[in-house]
This record gives C-alpha cells, sequence and structure tokens, in this order.
C-alpha cells in the first residue's frame, strides 16, 4: 500500500484490503487520521534494534489503563517485563522466537483477586464467585491490550500479542508471581518496526456486521471468497500439519483455521483457571 | 479540566488526575494527541439529541474489526441495533436506562461457532473444546470493543459500554438470534456528547503496572489513599444498599465496589454459556 499523508485516502485503501469492498467514508469528519492508522494496522514482528525508552512504556500502560473497565472495577494488571532470563523464560514457554528481537514486552493481566479483598477490608460478604468473576476480569484485560496497542502504533509503535504466553500458564504465572485469582490474559511484544506490516485481509463485514438479528445467510460462500481473496493478497508461507493432512492444492483462511485446531491447544487452560481458585459455575 | 490545544499539556493532566502522580512525557514523539484523547476519556452518559449517521457507524465498527485477533481466528461479531422496539427490550432487560437518550447502540458478540463451522466444511476434527473455546472468543470481542471506543472517541462521539445487557443473557440472546457458541459480551452505547465526559480517577500505577512480578506491597494502603482521592475528586452522588449496609461516614471506591458485588449478579451467566453447547473444562 503507497504511503499517503490523506489520512481519508490511507483510510479507504487500508478498509479495501482488510474487507474486500469499500467502506463509505465522509472526508469532512475529525479523526479520520487516527482512524487510517487503527484501519492499517497489523501485527510486527520485525523490529529495529533500538530500545523502548522505559518512560514511554510507562505513558503507553498508563494511556492503556485509561481505557474502560467493567463497573469500574478494574480488574487488571500490567507486567512490564524488564528482566532479560526472566523474558527467555517466557519465549521458551511460548514456543520461542515470538519476543526474539522485540525490545519491551509486557504481559496482561486479569485480576479478581483486588475485588475480593475489598469485600475483605470492607467486612462485605463476596457473592459472585461464579464464571462472571474471572469473565469480567479477562475482558478487563482484553480492553486494556487493545488500548495498550492503538496508543503504541499512535506513537509509531509495532506491536505483536502473544498468546502462546498461555500455552504453560501454571509456569508463566509462577514465573510472574501471581497470586490466586490473577492470571495472564495475552501478552504484547512492541518496538520500533523494521517496516509497516502489512494490512491482513478480514471476513467481509457481510459476515461481522449484523443488523438487529445475528445472519449467516451465505457465510460458507462468504468464506470462500475471503479464502480466495486472502490466498491472491497475503498467501500463506506454508500448510500446517501436511504430515497429517496432506498438501492442499488451495490453501486458503478456512483450510489453515480447521488445520490449526484440530491439534489440542491448551487443553490444560481450565484447569489453570481452577487452580488459581476460580469456580466457574 | 482546561480544554487545551497542547496534547502533552491535555494528557498530562488527564494523567495527573486520572492516576494521582504526574507521568512522565516526551513532548518530542508522535502521536501524543491520540494518547491526550484516550487518557482524557470517560463514559458518557449525555448525548444531544442528534443522530450518528449509519454511514459512520459501518466505519467505525470497520476500523474496531481491523483490531487484533487472536490467532488470526475472528470470532467476534457486531450486531448494530436499528429496530427502535428491539432496543427498547434490550434496555428493559438491562436494568433500563442505559440506552436512554443513546442516538446509537452495537451489541459486541464472541463468536467460537464459525470456527466450528471450519471444521465440518474442511473435514478436520475440532479438537478444543474446552474452556479456551469461550474465552478467546470473549477476548476478541472485548479487543474488538475496546478499538470501537477509542475510534468512537476520535471522531467526537461520547460512548458508553453496557455490560448489563448480560443480566438476562438468555433472553437478549434470543432477540439477537445468536446461536450456538455466540454470545453476548457488551453493549456499547453512543452519541454525540453534550458536554466532555469526567476523566474518573482510577488505582495508582503503583498498584495495577508491575516489574517483572506481581508485587501487592501496600495495595491496602494505596486503595484507601485512592478511595480518599478519588472521594475528593468525584464523590459518588449515593450509596448503595443502605438499607442493608447502613450509612458509611466515608464513601470511597473500595466501599462502593464491595458492595455492589455482596449483591449477586448475574448468577446464571455461567449456565447461560453452557446452554450455548461451550464445555468450559
Amino acid at each position: 500500500m503507497p504511503e499517503t499523508s490523506d489520512p481519508a485516502a490511507k483510510l479507504n485503501s487500508a478498509l479495501s484490503r482488510r474487507f474486500g469492498e469499500a467502506v463509505e467514508i465522509d472526508g469532512r469528519i475529525d479523526g479520520l487520521a487516527v482512524l487510517a492508522d487503527m484501519a492499517a494496522r497489523g501485527s510486527c514482528r520485525a523490529f529495529r534494534d533500538e530500545p523502548v525508552d522505559q518512560g514511554l512504556i510507562r505513558l503507553l500502560a498508563a494511556t492503556a489503563l485509561s481505557s474502560p473497565a467493567k463497573s469500574d472495577l478494574q480488574q487488571r494488571d500490567i507486567i512490564a517485563i524488564e528482566d532479560a532470563g526472566l523474558r527467555e523464560r517466557i519465549d521458551a514457554l511460548s514456543g520461542g522466537g515470538w519476543l526474539e528481537g522485540a525490545p519491551a514486552f509486557l504481559v496482561f493481566c486479569g485480576n479478581n483477586r483486588r475485588q475480593r479483598q475489598l469485600h475483605e477490608w470492607r467486612g462485605h460478604p463476596f457473592a459472585n464467585d461464579h464464571l462472571d468473576a474471572f469473565f469480567n476480569a479477562a475482558v478487563d484485560a482484553a480492553i486494556a491490550l487493545s488500548a495498550f496497542v492503538t496508543a503504541a502504533e499512535a506513537v509509531g509503535l509495532g506491536c505483536c500479542p502473544v498468546s502462546q504466553i498461555r500455552n504453560h500458564p501454571d509456569k508463566v504465572s509462577s514465573l510472574l508471581g501471581l497470586p490466586d485469582h490473577v492470571f495472564p490474559v495475552a501478552g504484547v511484544a512492541f518496538g520500533w518496526p523494521e517496516e509497516a506490516p502489512p494490512v491482513a485481509p478480514r471476513l467481509p463485514l457481510k459476515v461481522t456486521l449484523h443488523t438487529d438479528r445475528f445472519n449467516e445467510a451465505d457465510l460458507r460462500e462468504q468464506v470462500e471468497m475471503y479464502d480466495m481473496r486472502r490466498e491472491a493478497l497475503m498467501p500463506y508461507g506454508k500448510q500446517r500439519a501436511i504430515d497429517r493432512f496432506g498438501e492442499a492444492r488451495r490453501y486458503g483462511w478456512s483450510e489453515d483455521k480447521a488445520r490449526q485446531y484440530a491439534e489440542e491447544q491448551r487443553t490444560d487452560f481450565g484447569a489453570f483457571v481452577r487452580k488459581k481458585s476460580f469456580l466457574l459455575d
């Protein structure tokens, strides 16, 4: 995508590639440059060999923690990983390579522990030890993570969310000293990008944006068209699990994702969350 | 907070109020205006009587759906509520009043159904019917919700996330026609704000931003100081559950939150999610 200083043009170009259709843009509205950066984002895996200033990381974390939180309960924490050895151990537990070359790394955690502590301190019973307690903390952490990515990319950093830190949640949790009712949601590796990451095509809005009622008419056809669009714009470098499934002649998003989740992934996550003393009733 | 056109000053003012401490800002970095808007945000409940253009809503939804998604699985959908009767029914099920006066309303849903459909269509077994399936979809929806709020506020809209749509998840789900493995995470009510909402003070960064290891030294003292700071800057208009707990002389955040969750809330959410055919093992 050519760089342009016209935000409406940049936004139009990003969304057309992203969704395979033009999205109406009223060029008179404020803030189009922000939308253009958000729409043109991509996960960054190649960083310049240059540190990210600690003060900037703190500023971005504070901005992220200004994002909405369910009922103002603020059930999320950020852990900045500065120790190089710790970072290596987390990387190894995440399958290796996700943090390689990224100058900075944060872990976003859900925290329902603080809420329970408030009840102890204020002498009021905690009446909500069920799925919602876990769910709200996870959602709060995800909201902050998303805001962090937007803020970091707004100052020119590149980001890569790393959910693989949950591959061995128990071990990562021990390394970070997470107590009961605190759990990792995802990490974000970031730094100054070597180059702007590509805009990954997404499912068409016809599939993901509904009016009044959920509608999956034509879903299969839409996914097939998306597979083809994606193959043309951003083909997969290699096929997964060829040993098991053979080499596919056409290899689109749906084939890649169905192969990915045909393998067991994080089957121990529920046991970990329960070990963190969450009831998930 | 006085309006200012200097983004560093606006950012500094917002973060000082938010966290009760100065956060270092290097005035030379790009993007400070974006950070300032994000840091100075607040939930908006008073809107001008003016519609939000459908094209703008679509543009903002497309921008939100450009945000990161776990493993590119895109396990989230947005439902735009346009029908006035439907909207009233959702509002009534949410306790009433959350959507009142807000010209526009979206519901953000987690969707793990599409992933399972891919497996059927591609003929590969789905090997991950456990907690992670629900968790990843919830997180994907929350990431998109957060990006939507940032994008909408960047163009000048005011937003109020509405998690209360899960007060009666089963009924809301029926109204929206959500099939198995699709569930509401939260709504966002939005419109053109009457005035800039206040910046709500948040827990100090000492509590929510950690280095290398989770650290809750001094947590209780920090929360007590926060309670006082909050009472000074943004006192609660009324105390909760005076019938049950009496009238408190000091009424800070910790007292409000401990009273709030001393009442059962959404105890049926787990049963709803299981009825949507999720195993949460």
